[in-house]
């Protein structure tokens, strides 16, 4: 595979583009015997979509998976498995401009001199955040996955713009209010304030930016292969797959630069028989592996290139200094877009990471509920 | 390769253990005809050392390269480099404790449970910093290829502890002085407050951390491969494969979180017939390619996890709570070892990409000054 | 990718089974501006059904592809390809007795084994025949590269049961003769012979197996990757990647055991200003690298498992011995629809070592037919 | 990796040359907790020179392994193998003529344009027998692993030139001749009409070939990764992978040609309680699966192709015609050194296919006698 490939032994192959027929995963190495309908997909495609529209664009996609490959009586086989879904609603007109006058901000022009102009620029076609939905898909079945040995991987939106939320939830009350606000800010009443400063940008054709935290409990200790294909370094892989993500940070992150040592260690103890650390500054990954604490991660999402407000470009047919004012239906913000992808690209990463450890086998053996 | 490789085209294997013999790297895919000696190794093998000891470790170890295959009358042949450095300075019985006792902020605890008690535990072992002079010798390769088509990569300290550099020097000026302060900081005033935060942690038994900034200077536009293979992403994962990385961002990074998408957006301008942008926020890359602009990634190292301050720690034999001081010479601040490290690693995988991209190919033409 | 893949800068990932809903290949690192559309798979797909009836299987399926992405205004655009043939015509209910009756010569049983029961089984579901349909696919796209270097690979029958054709007939008269004979035996001679031979196996239930043999003509000098990825090591995996194939020789293959070393080495010649060699019993290739002269291999294919004669096999669910007819729609020899998946497997992996080698790009330069 | 590794959960990278300072293997993935020893390698290594002089070369070159790193008290750790002996008797002075005289036969002309003139041409370079060192020393280790779980790999000579052996001694018969005659073959009245032959050849400055067969007992039933890393696809990829092998076929191979299916399919029963068959002219494959029979193979190896007879080349530095007799120490027949190399070869990529099975787990319990 060259490049759209990610994990080892699960591994999902994204194709499609975001004004073509469709968007679609193709995994391979999912062990046999997971019980998966199409219906599995939807609650998952739908939290991309938040009920509250005012702050996100006006395409409005019901996406609905379809099973090709790899399913036989509501199993997984151990097969490659294909899932998809169309795209429907495509005003490829809207993007006729980029064409010729690459938007700032995103990968227009760089594709272009990289595909040699061949490349599909609808929409941003291969670049688009429409290509997400595949993660999503592959996610999923990751997350099925994960459910089983309850490994949980919980996303939720941190900041956006200049709001920021301190109030440490805990697990429970964050997974319970995460889909309350449109924001996928737990923190309800800071969510409220995001929402203000979404719409505060959107109403002068910008947009704003935030960051997404993502917490991951049970997972077992000793997870990774050191020293490249570290535990830390393809969870930052993954989410650097993600266009919009300019930064990942584990634990203490970037702030551990101005901790001293003593500070930053986390110290073990010995918990109901079970070693465990008093802090985790570490974010749950020491020298690469899996330490047995939550793993922690923050990635930052940058503002929505895609504006209203009259830009600088170049006219790549005449090389000449242009300006640009995107039109087509853009969201203020795709942050809130960005948490169920963000869970999506860990979830995969993490059963990638189990499955070569062999703590996932194969093929799994039967729970008393699925037998018929 | 199960995890101890690096790259796709120009692939890096690392072998040895801390308190092993030695440690050394395989090099799969190199171009044929490159010039290469012994001596070009120990520049950079050297500067690993800064001359100034006091805020290093007391362990010195001059390091010569040993090449054992893959070059004939001074030149690559395109088949497997192995070049290894031998390990002479190793006091085992510094670390015996460790067997028992996991360091806090080390990998030790982790590492036992992965590899079931069988790992090579002196000194951290595979996991300890001085594998990265595998990394170095790798880089050299690396960095001799990159000059043959003028990329210029460069990385210096920007902060330590609670010490930050602000001050724009410019490219010239930063590798003019990089190498004056034995902190790799180029802001020579910051420098020394630099060396003293280091000091005073050193003094109460304790460290510090910091962060490394990296600047590529004539990227060429379009390298990478997305959707997964983008080339952050891969970067990202290169940079997390050093140990003490608990973050890495790309231009913006984190700080794009506040900034409006008119403020963070990079405008597109004509300049000297070449597309270029007016800002970098993007950190020269768009949706996983480059876009021309310089590459500016920032990574931040957590503070030495070896402090002699005494921690808790756990007994693992009685599985009883104990508590450590981490004996040995330790460096109480590992950012200045790490800046060729980070160098090194973004120059291999540059080179990985510049190959996939088939814009280094895999036999180099002879320059006029190589014939002989 | 952990099976279903092939190829490392020219990858194919094949899915669906011979039951569900479809077949078909996702295509990650076809070069960007190859002229594509769906009718150019027709001609391939209709290859492996020979207009005359009487020697295959009663199940005529009319495939016809759909190209789900990749493609945009008619050309390859860098991003995964993804082609697929829906499956019409499936009597599952044919194959109900697989499920605890393992037949003689096929994968049911091991498949059991190793997927636990959950793999479609259904007319062997992943190991069935159908499957080669998704290799045909690929190698459409294939040979079309391959074309625009005039490299061109022709395969043929050179042996059906005891009928074995020693004729030389010449790459031209070869190619002109091979679609002509429902054997694809260019020798039609002996071609008449093959038809008798597949009938009488027929006609007493009974199935025939052959030699296949494929020529590469306008092969560069010097592609391979040794020693592991060397040109032959890797045909001859794909070829094996075909579930019929016992065995793979090149150039004078098994016979060169009983040739004296001057017999075999293939004197080298200067021709027309090129390096040659007087004869090619190394079948293009030395040390895993080709010499420049046609490659020349060999499979052989086994005769068809499924037979309506009456065969040992085993009762799973009892593990009681028992006897099995195998009913439903078969050909009593699978070597003509094995030609064209044979030159499909070869076309595939000489274009992964052609980009491998940077000897075919990834962006295409436009011809000037192909402009509008 | 780019060509010179193989498999891919138990990873073998060789590197070194034949006239260069060693060569090597770099394993990564071998599961830790494994007790190796420098001494283990010995008797593998002594096996490629036959006690029996007069028909193999006359360099003689005691070989001892060093391991470098891997291993600590006595015990694989997880983390890369390197293991290497030295080149000590290499005189170069030997191959001189090769660098404008490509031997016919060999890779040297083919090499010369791969590597443009880089690579390290004395004594075949990186393509030359030597290199088999390096796999016969990842093959111990595979060895030992297999043994834990009673798989056992034997390779042994059944034909060379025109003499072929046909008695069916059975496995035990088979092992206990096995080292008995220097040809390896373990029908000692062949064996004798063997050497004849070899020797007959070397009067003449010629050299002849045969076909070895290599035959594995106790692989558990299911193993492989279909379609593509099927079984018997990535023992053919391995066994091309040494230079010499023209042709591998499994069970009745190239003679399933002119079988019937009836003939061909091995019937299934129950014996013992287990699903065995008849016959075994699957050769312990079925649909890239091991089926639980004996995995049975056979590699041609092609007559040496350094000869000392004259023979028609090229003068590259002037394109002219020329002659060549091949000087220095070359083996008549190299099939008796070939015997543990496809031994090596095949057990290495059973590790391989038993580890990504979950067969072999990533850490070894310790076994009763290797506690101390």
């Amino acid at each position: 595979m060259t490049g759209n490939s990610l994990g080892r032994e699960f591994s999902i192959t994204t194709f499609g583009e975001s004004h073509g027929k469709n968007v679609g995963v193709l995994i391979d190495g999912c062990p046999a015997g997971l019980p998966l309908l199409e219906e599995d997909f939807q609650k998952e495609l739908d939290r991309r979509i938040p009920a509250q529209h005012d702050i996100v664009s006006a395409r409005v996609e019901k996406d609905c998976a379809k099973i090709l490959s790899g399913v036989f009586n509501g199993k997984t086989t151990g097969a490659p498995i294909t899932v998809m879904v169309e795209n429907r609603e495509t005003r490829s007109s809207d993007y006729d401009q980029i064409k010729d006058l690459p938007r700032p901000g995103h990968s227009d022009f760089s594709a272009h001199v990289r595909y040699g102009g061949f490349n599909d620029y609808r929409g941003g076609g291969r670049f688009s955040g429409r290509v997400t939905v595949a993660l999503i898909l592959a996610g999923v079945i990751a997350k099925k996955l994960l459910s089983r040995y309850s490994i949980d991987v919980l996303a939720y939106t941190v900041s956006i713009g200049k709001i920021r939320s301190d109030e440490k939830l805990g697990f429970v009350q964050t997974r319970k209010n995460r889909d309350s606000a449109a924001t996928r800010c737990p923190d309800l009443v800071c969510a409220k304030k995001m929402d203000e400063a979404i719409i505060a940008a959107k109403n002068v054709g910008d947009s704003v930016g935030g960051i997404i935290e993502c917490i991951t409990l049970n997972m077992p200790t000793g997870i990774g292969e050191p020293l490249f294909d570290a535990l830390d370094a393809d969870l930052a892989k993954a989410l650097f797959g993600i266009s919009a993500v300019k930064g990942v940070e584990f634990g203490a992150g970037f702030a551990a630069a101005e901790m001293l040592g003593s500070q930053n260690n986390d110290e073990f103890i010995v918990e109901n028989g079970k070693v465990e650390s008093v802090t985790n500054n570490a974010g749950g990954i020491l020298g690469g592996l899996s330490s047995g604490m939550p793993i922690v991660l923050r990635v930052v999402i940058k503002p929505t290139s895609s504006i209203s407000r009259e830009q600088k470009t170049v006219r790549l047919s005449t090389m000449g200094n242009a300006t640009l004012s995107v039109t087509g239906r853009h969201d203020p913000c795709i942050v809130p877009k960005a948490v169920p992808v963000v869970e999506a690209v860990v979830a995969v990463t993490l059963v990638d990471h189990l499955m070569r450890a062999g703590y996932i086998p194969k093929v799994l053996e039967e729970k008393n509920e699925e037998k018929r």
